[in-house]
């Protein structure tokens, strides 16, 4: 029988009362402290039955509360018991506040492998003690096993280059910086070094591993059963990297005595520097070699991108066309049309899983920017409403990640409905036609796509675009069009979402998304330096009846009937006749 | 009779041998690491010839170098003898690089009083002395006395706010964030704070003063000959302001045994944390508490901005005519121009200085971003080209900066130099319209002014904009239209200039350059948040004889027209007849 939330949080009490700690911290996060966990990773969902991907519970003697961030203030109070859990924001009313005021005198207990140094840091003042093994995963029972699925190649004619190449490249900046090896937390990070991939996780296709990377080249990698690591897969690897149960990572680290050690203190969990300290390693903080590099496409992963897309464009047109002849009758549900586009999805060649959740939201529920359409919020698709899709697909040539918003008809839409759909397109034009010379980070070309919101006093609360992985994770650092972003510049090769939105609470939601992928601009006269582009790689129709020409420019309306004229000419001819049809009459001249 | 650079070099190794030191740091700064030193600070250009407005030297047994940036490559060739010194680039071959090829094992000696903490640990590995008093005062025979010009009250008239409620309000800064005091070494942080101003600079209107501002709000200020500070001033600053010569300085700091102080260790030479923490102080690193309420002027100081932009838009509109009538015959100056802008400015109600020296280019030379004319470098402006005037007045409401780009004529412009003028001022109105939201930073607002080069693959090396002062600094911090700026929320009452520009080596440069007033922007519908934008303060005519009207969108040219026939009406009743006709024809609708 399932226990309930009480009867968790009381067990977990009692485990910490046995170990004479107070308090304890459970955050969303694993071991590798990425965006996704596996089952045996949903420590937070277990106790307090949240399910967002991001917050963190204290727990103490007497009380517990919940921090979790705007996105996520409904879903919270509907997923927890009030009467077990304060709800916080976690940025306007921070743990570290709470705790000051809740936790004065206490012990506080934490996994630190759980947690990077950084977090920690936030709480001075508070007396923490590292807990290991975890209190509460000895009395979650029913705690699921960790993930074994098979470790796969990635084969050169996807990767584009051997993780040969790659080790010797990231070993080269660890010997010129003077360090004798990196540690690797990020799964992602290990993925992309040694060439690997995996099913561990629902929407990012990396098995859950760490590495130790020398400056002599060679890798450790570490993870939960290596058996499940088949011998073709050890051939590709070779004799320079080896395969380890995690369990043997205390030891390696206790053989760095003496060494300098790069870690990355945002992207690993405190456990690790803990430890090599312990061990009389030199702990250097540094970004990990692998972020740049992954970030930056090759031209093999490039040409995948380009593949990935045409071929998920052609699912996407199905379900566009599809929706159009369905929506209008006003009978379908939010949950009802994510299966459709998945389905869509499931027959194009090389389909491996969405990118992410799919957020499929209609007439209010769009207007929640994390929406995720379950059982308990489905909402039927009405007739003369605003529906927004943002999905993507993992194959493996490429990630997608493309954001739609369509009017239901039959009727026209309202014309300050057009307004803004317009103004949200022209910000995404805007950043899709930059020209901007080298050297030019993420930070600085947010306001760009905003401009047209911004003249209206409108604005939307997330950044404009974010990195995404060549069949890895779909939000990818370290690059990003976000004013948090750090102020990295961007590269030919890197991959870029473009995708402003509008969201007016308790009505609608506009988000229009495509891919970028950055490239050498060609030189024009007097020129004195390298400038960058865009090609766009997402090749879907915009939406026109959410669209008022009339409020383009004409560099716009040109941009737009040359975009669209393109879709048809290469999605075109890979569809079925009504929905081609379908097609040209989307991408008709405006 | 005046020793030669080889005599003085020769002087200053002979004092460091004297002192068991083998070489020397001379930076551009001096006590207060600001902009602009005062004769007896110009160490630089004593020992070396070069008076850019930014190097290092550094002095060895055996070699000399001196480090500048890209803005005076030619000018410190020009003005240093290279039998004496190497001229290296300060960034792409910085000193920590030389110093680590050419220093090793050797002892290098600095003044504490000139370089932050910051800088000295760039030179991290090298074996620095510290050295008090400075060795090469000793052997600069004719060294000009310290400035002591009279300190003078700053009336509440203009400053808007008493210096007793300015105290206070940083003094609560410092008692929320638990320290004691803070130090002030930026003389226009204790000139802003005690409502005082100076001449002790050439643009500048500040006294070189020190400050120590206590959490209970009382300052001690220390200065050299603080017998020039009269009654009157003594009676506006009270009994909670001690006037203390500079002498009295490590006394006061002994005096903090024990205490917190809060310290600005980019704005702060370093022997004021030394001296500290010697005596036994807590040195908290922190920002100057003036910095944010300073850069953000109040309703008194806007108000005497627009007055001071009023009435130096009449010099300028004065000096514009006079220009149109004679240069198309081409016999001025670059000297001789500059020279009849400064004397209509002398013409002025209130002037009191230029705000920094003219920049005054014509052909070739207006492409040199930092060019200063000279007699050496003096030129003809010739009929039939370009020439930029970048200038600015110090008044006591008021600080102003504008820069405008002429063609001499006859004749009309070559079409690309009219497309490229056209550019920037798209650029330049582009900002001048922004509305954004609360929060939105420098940093972030940079590209927008840049967009309609970059489309051509065209750029400039400078920021788009710098704060300015209230009758102090003209470049004043924290915030700027800049990329490398600090992402400070830009606040109702900042004035920032927005200047961007296009250089062609060789042939020609365009900067055009208004000041804008930060203000919050009227609602709009559905507006969330708040937002800002900028009201235009300089009131002068771009060149019409460069603007190319068909390369503007209908929006940018009824922002022109609308902005030239707002010039008309508030400058032209000022204007002298023959003045007011020019102006009417070009400021007439486009």
């Amino acid at each position: 029988m399932m226990s309930t939330p009480a009867e968790r949080l009381a067990a977990l009490r009692s485990a910490l009362a046995g170990l004479q700690v107070d308090g304890f911290l459970i955050p969303r996060s694993d071991e590798h402290l990425g965006e996704y966990v596996p089952p045996s990773g949903e420590r937070l969902a277990w106790l307090s039955g949240f399910t967002g991907s991001a917050g963190l519970a204290i727990v103490l003697p007497d009380r517990a509360a919940i921090f979790t961030d705007g996105r996520y203030t409904t879903q919270v109070v509907a997923e927890t018991d009030g009467a077990l859990w304060e709800r916080r924001h976690l940025t306007e009313a921070p743990p570290e506040a709470w705790l000051r005021e809740h936790a004065e005198g206490l012990t506080i207990g934490y996994d630190p492998w759980l947690h990077s140094e950084a977090f920690l840091k936030r709480l001075a003042g508070v007396e923490l003690v590292a807990l290991s093994p975890n209190p509460l995963d000895g009395v979650w029972a029913e705690r699921p096993a960790p993930p074994t699925a098979a470790v796969l190649p990635h084969g050169l004619d996807r990767a584009g280059q051997s993780p040969e190449a790659k080790r010797e490249a990231a070993a080269a900046l660890l010997r010129q910086s003077g360090e004798d090896a990196a540690l690797l937390a990020d799964a992602h990070s290990v993925a992309w070094l040694l060439n690997l991939r995996g099913a561990d996780l629902a929407h990012t296709p990396v098995p859950l591993a760490f590495a130790l990377l020398g400056a002599d080249a060679s890798v450790r990698m570490f993870l939960h059963a290596p058996e499940r690591v088949p011998e073709a897969t050890r051939a590709h690897l070779g004799n320079r990297v080896s395969i380890e149960p995690r369990g043997n990572l205390p030891r390696a680290l206790g053989e760095l005595a003496g060494k300098s050690v790069r870690v990355d203190m945002d992207a690993t969990p405190a456990w690790f520097a803990a430890t090599l300290r312990q061990a009389g390693a030199r702990v250097v903080t540094g970004e990990d070699p692998t972020r740049l590099p992954r970030a930056t496409k090759n031209p093999t992963e490039q040409q995948g991108a380009r593949e990935a897309h045409r071929r998920d464009a052609v699912a996407v047109a199905n379900f566009l066309a599809w929706f159009a002849r369905e929506a209008p009758g006003g009978g379908l549900s939010e949950v009802s049309a994510a299966e459709r586009l998945l389905d869509e999805r499931r027959r194009v060649v090389g389909f491996v899983a969405e990118s992410f959740p799919a957020i499929s939201g209609a007439g209010e529920n769009g207007a929640i920017v994390h929406y995720r359409a379950t059982a308990a919020t489905n909402r039927t698709i009405h007739a003369q409403e605003c529906y927004l899709i943002d999905s993507g697909g993992q194959y493996p040539d490429g990630t997608t990640d493309i954001t739609r918003t369509l009017w239901t008809g039959p009727g026209p839409a309202p014309g300050a409905l057009r307004a803004r759909y317009t103004a949200v397109l022209r910000g995404h034009i805007a950043l899709a036609t930059l020209r901007f010379p080298a050297g030019v980070a993420g930070p600085h070309l947010d306001a760009i796509a905003r401009r047209p919101l911004w003249d209206a006093g409108l604005d939307y609360d997330h950044g404009t675009g974010h990195g995404v992985g060549s069949f890895l994770s779909v939000h990818e650092g370290p690059v990003a069009f976000s004013r948090a972003a750090k102020t990295v510049p961007i590269q030919p090769g890197m991959i870029l979402s473009d995708e402003p939105g509008y969201y007016l609470p308790g009505h609608y939601g506009i988000r229009i998304e495509n891919l970028l992928l950055a490239r050498a601009a060609p030189m024009q006269p007097d020129q004195a330096k390298p400038f960058l582009e865009f090609e766009t790689l997402t090749l879907a129709p915009y939406c026109r009846a959410l669209l008022e020409p009339g409020l383009l420019t004409p560099a716009e309306r040109d941009w737009v009937n040359a975009y669209q004229a393109r879709v048809l000419a290469e999605i075109g001819p890979l569809l079925e006749a009504p929905v081609r049809a379908w097609m040209e009459q989307e991408c008709a001249p405006l």
